[in-house]
């Protein structure tokens, strides 16, 4: 499986959903011990994204975590507007997630696409698609298809400069890059939410993504009242929720943070640069990892026969090969599909 | 645990669970053994609903898939007028779940929320809601706070009258109607579409939420396009799912459909009408029970000191104590409750 932007839980984190399945922190006031757990978890997660009060909630995943950044972006905008119901638009990298095209129909805003350079958002591009209308900048840290980490910083000044929010996917990226030179967290740049997902390379069980918000008023602009629960309002997009998810985010973090995660990013990091090099000399044009994702141009038949041997993987955008270096992929793995694909070109 | 709609799974689907936790049917090609579990859980679904050819999803729970219907509503209503961007409206009893407060925020709908008769929609005040710009009406098979069952067939008539969708929610009622003597099912009226969950009273593993559609053009108004993944598109809500949810789904009806679902239905009714008839006998006014949940006037003291002796229970929006007979709740659980009742009163 070269293909999965997730992985095998850890152990731990495997113990844990299992004890939490049938619980449902959509519920805090029924299940309390699964909501301290959730606590816990976003704790962990702020403090890996450089926020020292986090706020925010395990989602069911990345899409969910941008959904609702968007959502809480555009309902901010209009509060703050005159003319309701007005038009608001979001800008985001052409290297963003398919997620975001799935919140810009849903919600009714604009998704403005602007080029990437080097599969990074072009800066002066961004500049031109930001007005007042804007409601929310989108960097991504980590790519889906090329690992690429946008620049943070900047994309949040050109965002202020117009009053928009910024927001930050690091749903796969996010438990890489701290062992990186990157600047991607609340710490380095004034970004207003992010996506974190703990069941990508954070290594919990599915489902469990990262939803975290600077500012609690823009959790407070996604409540809606629930009667028939003893709590008052949920900010959730889902309603019931996984406790497995929370419960195994708390457990494979603390089995892995710091730790356990910088060696997860070391051994992906050598793999990545092996296996890029390792094509590069069979003669595939490849691009440069800079997170542990693997672009490299295949021949087509290749790579149906690749595929039909059995192996997961999958295409880029343009249909080069792209291998995504997750824990569960090792070096020996990545051996045994070099020696296939050398018994079938 | 008086208050849950979520209950413990049955151990087979607990075990299902466990063994597809690293799984994501949000990518089919990478997960073809879940991909294949899901096309079975469907055609269960499908079944319990009187669906011959059913097409729809696993979701992570009710909330995703009413937001699923009320935005495959939205879509195709839009795309059949000439005005682009026209505000439609969604019209709803009162009694509908808070999801589709949620919904209507999300999707930029109006809600329309017309007044309930003995906890079912008024036909008049639905009639009078209706217009050209309706694109559903909602109609629900076992309300959260009464256990209430719509009158569905009218309700659909009414929807067609002025050319709107009909969506069911029996979310929670779903696997307890089918052994009632209740019209809600696809083959019992001319509705579109359906959310029944699995890991409520079908004791799957949560997240199981249950979309069906009658055609598969609902779907297709959700689908957005897949770059990176091997499969072309993706109309659920979230991206990442969970494996456990759909394994779960099919391991549960396997073992409980028909025969342990109608006993956990008969067990569940005569629970609740044991209740009802007890609280009544004390002189606390009730809520005669249709489908099995319990709802019952208490002082608010009374259940405030419950609440703090541990009793996991919740309140109806008028502050009525409400009880939901899940399959985890048995006669000597209600019984201590009483007698803790009792002592406290």
């Amino acid at each position: 499986m070269l293909s999965s932007m997730c992985t095998e839980p850890h152990p731990a984190a495997r113990r844990a959903a299992e004890r939490f399945l049938a619980t449902n922190p959509g519920d805090p006031a029924s299940y309390p011990a699964v909501a301290d757990l959730e606590t816990q978890a976003i704790e962990y997660l702020g403090e890996i994204a450089g926020l020292e009060t986090p706020d925010g909630y395990v989602a069911s995943g990345g899409t969910e975590a941008n959904i609702q950044a968007v959502r809480a972006a555009r309902n901010l905008a209009r509060d703050g507007t005159s003319a309701d119901g007005e038009s608001v638009n979001v800008v985001a990298p052409e290297s963003a997630h398919f997620s975001f095209h799935k919140a810009a129909g849903l919600l009714d805003v604009e998704l403005r696409l602007v080029p990437t350079e080097d599969g990074k958002a072009d800066l002066t591009a961004v500049e031109a698609a930001v007005d007042e209308g804007t409601a929310l900048v989108v960097g991504i840290a980590g790519t889906t298809e090329y690992g690429r980490v946008d620049p943070i910083g900047e994309l949040a000044e050109l965002a202020r400069s117009v009053g928009a929010r910024t927001h930050i996917d690091a749903a796969w990226g996010g438990f890489l890059l701290p062992f990186s030179d990157h600047e991607w967290t609340f710490a380095d740049a004034p970004i207003d939410s992010m996506t974190i997902d703990p069941h990508k390379v954070g290594r919990a069980a599915i489902p469990a993504g990262g939803f975290l918000v600077r500012d609690r008023a823009l959790l407070d602009a996604l409540a809606v009242e629930t009667p028939y629960l003893e709590s008052a309002s949920q900010a959730s997009l889902t309603g019931t929720r996984s406790g497995a998810g929370v419960a195994s985010t708390v457990a494979a973090c603390e089995a892995l943070w710091p730790a356990g995660y910088r060696e997860n990013y070391e051994r992906a990091r050598a793999n990545a640069e092996w296996l890029a090099g390792e094509l590069s000399e069979r003669g595939f044009p490849v691009v440069e990892p800079e997170l542990p994702i693997v672009a490299a141009d295949l021949p087509q038949d290749l790579f149906e026969t690749l595929r039909e041997a059995g192996w997961r993987i999958s295409r880029t955008g343009r249909g080069e090969l792209r291998v995504v270096c997750m824990p569960h992929v090792t070096r020996g793995t990545l051996g045994r599909f070099l020696a296939d694909l050398d018994s079938y070109r």
